[in-house]
C-alpha cells in the first residue's frame, strides 16, 4: 500500500527533526574544531554532507573552555566518537602583534580590559593570572598550533581516551588539506 | 593581450590567498554566530556564499566569552559590521536537565569538577561562583535564548554600537528560519 | 524487428487512452481525498506519478455526498483497494466563524438559503434538518477533522471493509505531512 | 545588511504558511473543477504552478452540491474570480450503463440504497425524488457534460455574476486540452 | 597501450565514412518510406537514431516508382529486410479536390500537361494512359491509403518475399502512431 | 484570465494540427531534396527543427517524376518558396556498376525487367525508351550530381521561376555539408 | 573514521603534486609529439584526461633535438613507454616555399642567418653543414611527413628500441585522426 | 532563405579548414611555450578555447633551437604577437643531478653522447663546445628558470621587438599561476 511508503517518510522526517531528544548522534559521529574564517568550505574539503558532523567554530580554531564545553558534551551525552581539528593559512590570528591587538581593544573597551566581562552571561568568569593576550591567542606558526590544539584535546579530562583526535591545515591558498608540517609547496621550487 | 586577464587571475588569487594580512573584510562584513548541530545549513539558511561570512558555531549558538573574543577581533580589526545569531530547535542544549549532564560530566571526570581545567591553554581561566551547570549553558525555551543571545552582543562593551545584531530560530522541523517568538506552527491547526 | 518495438507502443497508448474502457486499474489501486487549497503539492507529498491514483479534492477534504459517490464508483467498479485522506493546515476551513460564512452566503443569495438549489442538477436534493452551517462543514481543530474523515470513509457501507483508509496532515508551514495529532513542532522548542 | 534580506524571506514564508488568515487569494484568483481520474496531469495542462489555483476533483468533473459549496466559499470569501472545468475522453463515468453501475451498488449495500446515508456527517441529507442514477451522473457526452456544467456554474445564484467560467476536454489520447466540440480528431483523416 | 584504442576509433570511422563501399547495411536493416509533411518527426516516432534505417520521403508517403526503385536497391543490394511505412493525418495529399489540383498544376505550365516532361532526366518516362491526377495521387482516406501502399510493397517482384512490411498512420493531432483504422480518439468521446 | 493563456494553447494546436487544411505553410517555406542514407543528419545538417521544412529523400537525392510531383505540389499550393538539395559522399548509388545492378534486379524479377510494373499503382507508367539503368540512376561523381539534380529543378516547368534552388554534397566522413566541387580535403595535405 | 577519508586524499594531492620527485610516471607512460596549431584539441583526439600523458608540440610536430631531448628525458627516467606522432593537414608549414620562409627569416634578422645564435642559452650550437631550409623543416606531403616522424623516433639510439611508437594524421577538416596515408576522402565521391 | 545560413557554415568550414593557407591567424595572436609534463591543463589555466593560442611545449618549457624555429615562423608569418612562458613546480628537469642524467643518457647510448646525432635529420647539427648536460638543461630555482627563458625570447634576434612576452610559474600544488618569485604559500604560515 502507498500508505506505508508515506508512512516511512513521515517517521524519517519525525527522526530528524527530533533526533536529538530521541538520542540519534550525528551520521558520522563526528565533531569538527574549525576557525570561522570565510574562506573554509569545511564540509566540502572534509567531504561532509548535511547531518554527518558537528561543526564547531571559532576565531583561530582554537581550543577554549567553549570547545573543551561543546566537546564534552558530545562525546558524553551524544555518541560522538571522533574530532578533526582544522586550521588554515593566512589566519586572522596571525595578523597583527599581541600588543597591536591589546591596544585595539583597550581603545574600545574606553580604558582597561580588566573591568571587562568576558562572558555576559557569566560575569564571574575571570581569566585569574591570564593576560588578555593569552585569552585571545594570536598564533605564531599556523602548523604548530594545529597540532598543540590536537593535544589539548587528547589530553583532556573531560574527552573521553577513545575519542580519535586529528589536525589538518587548510591550505587557502591551494585549496587542500595538509597534516601540520607537511608543506608541499616548500618542497617542489628547487632541484632535490 | 592575455597576459592581462591572467594578471588580473593571479591578482584576485593573491587578495583571496592573503586577505586577511591585507586587511580585505569578508565580502558581507557578517559574522553569523550559530549551534554546531548537524542539521543546520547555516550558509544556505542565511543565503550565504564562500567568503561572504565569518561563521561562529559552539554548542546551543551561546555568546560565551569564546564569542565574545572572536566577535570582538572581527569586528574591532576585520571590518565586521553586523552579527546574526542562529539557534534552532530540538537542540541538543534542551535534551537533558542540568542534574543529568552535572552529574554525567562528573563520572567522566572521575570526580569533582571544580579541579577540572576548562581551558587546556589557560589554566588559571575560573569560573568564580558559577556553577558547572551555568557553564554548560542549557535551555528551557529556544526563542527566549535566542532573544537572550542578541542582547548580550548588543550591550557588550567590545562590541561597537553600531554593529547591527539580529537573531533567528532555524526550525529543524520545517526548514525555515523564524524570528523568536513567531511560531508559524502554533497558529495554523485550529479555528481562527 | 522494428515494427514490434512500434506495435509495443501502440499498444501501450491503447490502454493508456482506452484504460477505463479496457477496465485498468490506475497503477496504485489508490484514491486521495485531499484538500483543494492550492499550496498542497498532493502528488509530490505522496510520491506519486500521472497514472498513479485518483485525487478527489473538495474544500476542506471533506468527506461528503460526493466522496462518497467517487469513493464508491472506483472502490466497486475500478478495482481501487486504498484511500488516503490528506488535509492540511491554515486551511481556509478555519478561517471564520459559521456565522461570519452563513451571513455572507445569505448576502450573496439575496435572502434565505432555503431556496437556493445547492445542487443545479438535482434540484430536490435537500439538507433534510440540517442547517446551511453544517453543510459548509467549518472546521475546529485539523487533526480531529482529518481522523474524522478517515473514521467516515472507514464505516461506509458504500465502502468495501477491505479498503486501506489511512489519513495525513500536510503542513503548509513545512512542507511535511503528518499523522494527525502527531504534531512534531509543539516538541522542539522547550527542554525536554 | 545581510538580514534585511533574511527578514523578507521570513515575512514571505509567513504569508505563504498563513495565507488564508490572512486573506490572501491564490496566485491566479483560479478555482479550477476537474475529474479525479489518474491520467489527467490538471496543473501541467493549464500552465499552473503550486500557489496559482485551487483545484477541486470529483468523479466525473461533475457540479454537485460539494462543488457548489467549494466554489461559494472561495468566490465569496478568498476573492476567486475564474473558474475553469476539465473534463476528459475515456471518463470512468461513460465506462458503464446506468442500470450496471446502480445494480452493483445495491449489491455492495446489500439490499435498497434508499436506506443508505450518501452523506456519512449529514444522515439528514437526501436526494428527494432523484433516483441512485441522477445522483451517480453518469456520461453519454463529454462535450455535451462539459458545456452543461460550465452553464450550471455560470447560472447559480451562490456564484457571483463577474465570475468567468470556461470548461475544456482533456484528450486521453493526445494530451491536449480541447473546446467542447471542437474535434480535431475528427477532421484529420478525409478529404476535405 | 593507447594507440590501439586510438586505432579503433580510425577503424570505426572508417567503417562509418565508407560504410556503403564496404558493404555494410543499416543498423537495424529498416527502410522507412514516409511522408515528408515537416510536422512528422519520423525518427523519434519510431524510436530511430542516426544509422539505424534509411528514410524515404515524399508527398504522401505513396508508393511510387521511385519507391519502387528505391527499396528495390536497399533490399536486393544492401541487406535491408523491413520496411516501414508512415502515413499521417491532415496530409497535403487530403487538402485539395483532384479538379482544383489538376487545374492549379495546368496554369503553371500554361497549358496541357501533356507536354510537360514529369521526369527531367528521362523525358521518354511517360504516364501511359494515366491521368494527372492518378500520377498526383490524391488521398480520400488516410487508413485506407496506408493499407494500400502496405500491400503495394508486399506484392511487388522487385521486393524480396521475406521482407516485412508494415504501416501506421502518424496522428499530428496526437504526437502518436495508430495501426491503419484503429482511430482511439472515435471511441472514448461516448458512452460505452 | 488564465483561460486566454489556454485558449491561445487550443489555438495553437489548431493551427498545428490542421495546418494542411488552413493553408499555413511550413516555418521556413523550405522543401529539402536529400537522399535517403541512414547516415545523414539532414535537419542538424541545415539547421532545421520540427516544423520548418518538408524533406523529400529517395536513393541517391535524385531529382525523379516523384520529386517533380512532390515539389511542383508544394511549390503551387504550400507556400514553399526555396529548395535545397542534400547529396553526400560514399552513396549507394556509387557502390556498383550499372552492369552488376541491372543484372541484380533482372535475377530478383526473375527475368527481364520490361514485364514489371514499375509504379504499383499506375501500371501503365512506362519507361518509353530509356534503359532500366536509366532509370535506377547510378552516379559517376557525386559533386556533378548534386550540381545537375540542381539544374533539374531550376529549369523545371511545373516549378515556379522565383523559387530558389541551392545544393550540397554532405561530407559523411566529415560531417560537414560542402557547395558541389569545393572539396576542401583535397587541398590541404601537400604543400601550398 | 573520517580522518582515514581525509588522509587518502591529503596523500593523494601529495602523489600529485611531488609525481615527479616520488618517481610517479604519467597515467599512460605516453609522450604525444604534435603539432603546435591552434585547431588541434590533442587531448580530446586521443581520448586523453590530465595527468594520462606528456605532449611536446612544436611548429609541424617534427622530429628535433629537442623532441630528442625530452623523448630520451621520459623513456630512460620516467617510465614513459610509448610515444603517439600527431601531424595535420593544413599545416603551416606546408603554406609557403623554402625561398619564401628564409627570404623572410632574413629580412627579420637585418642580414644573413649564419650569425644568429638558433638557441639562445647555447650560443655554440651550430647547424654544421644544414642550411637554415633545412633548419625550419617545412612540408611537401603530410603523410609522408607523418611516416618519416615515427621512423626518426624508432630508430634513435636514445629511445629504447622497446617503446612502441605510432603516427597519426589529424584532419582538420573532418575533425578525425587518420593513419598516414588513408585518406578517407579520397575515396568516397566516385563511383567504386 | 535558408541557403544563406548554410553557405555561411560552409564558409566558416572553409575558414577553419584552410586557416593556414588562407592567413588567418590564431584567434588571439598567442604562442604559449610550456612544459610537457601531464598536470599542466594549459589551455584551461590561461582561461583559452581551441583556436585560441599555438601552443609549444617541451621538457621544461625551455627556450631551445626549436622554440626560437616556432616562435619565429609564427611571429614572423602567422600574425603573432603575444608570447605567454608557463613553467610548473615539481618539474621533472629538477628532479635529479646532471652528473645523473648525463649517466643515465650514456648508458642508453651504450659509450660517449658525442656520437650521437641529437636531430635525426640533421646529422650534422652539433652542440659545439656546449655540454651534454647543457643540452639538457636541467633546472635549479623554477622562478629564476621561468625568468630567464622570457629574456631569451624578449631579446633574440628572430623575435621582433613587438612582441609582448610575459612568463608564469604554474603551482602543481595550487592549481595556479603565480608571477615568477611571488610564492603566495612562503608568506601564509606565520604571524606577519
Amino acid at each position: 500500500h502507498v500508505h506505508e511508503a508515506v508512512d516511512a517518510d513521515v517517521d524519517a522526517r519525525d527522526d530528524w527533526a527530533r533526533r536529538r531528544r530521541k538520542g540519534i548522534p550525528t551520521d558520522k559521529q563526528l565533531l569538527v574544531v574549525a576557525c570561522m574564517d570565510e574562506r573554509i568550505p569545511v564540509e566540502e574539503a572534509l567531504g561532509l554532507s548535511l547531518g554527518d558532523a558537528q561543526i564547531y567554530r571559532n576565531a583561530g580554531g582554537k581550543v577554549t573552555d567553549d570547545v573543551v564545553r561543546s566537546a564534552a558534551l558530545t562525546t558524553q551525552f551524544f555518541d560522538t566518537t571522533e574530532i578533526i581539528v582544522v586550521n588554515h593559512t593566512d589566519c586572522g590570528m596571525m595578523s597583527a602583534s599581541d600588543e597591536d591587538v591589546v591596544a585595539g581593544l583597550e581603545a574600545a573597551a574606553g580604558g582597561d580590559l580588566d573591568d571587562v566581562d568576558v562572558d555576559p552571561s557569566m560575569p564571574d568568569l575571570n581569566l585569574g593570572d591570564h593576560s588578555v593576550a593569552e585569552w585571545i591567542r594570536m598564533t605564531d606558526d599556523i602548523d604548530e598550533a594545529c597540532a598543540a590544539q590536537v593535544e589539548y584535546l587528547r589530553n583532556h579530562e573531560l574527552i573521553p581516551d577513545d575519542v580519535t583526535v586529528t589536525g589538518y591545515v587548510y591550505e587557502v591558498e591551494s585549496g587542500h588539506l595538509r597534516r601540520p608540517g607537511e608543506r608541499v609547496a616548500e618542497q617542489v621550487n628547487e632541484r632535490v
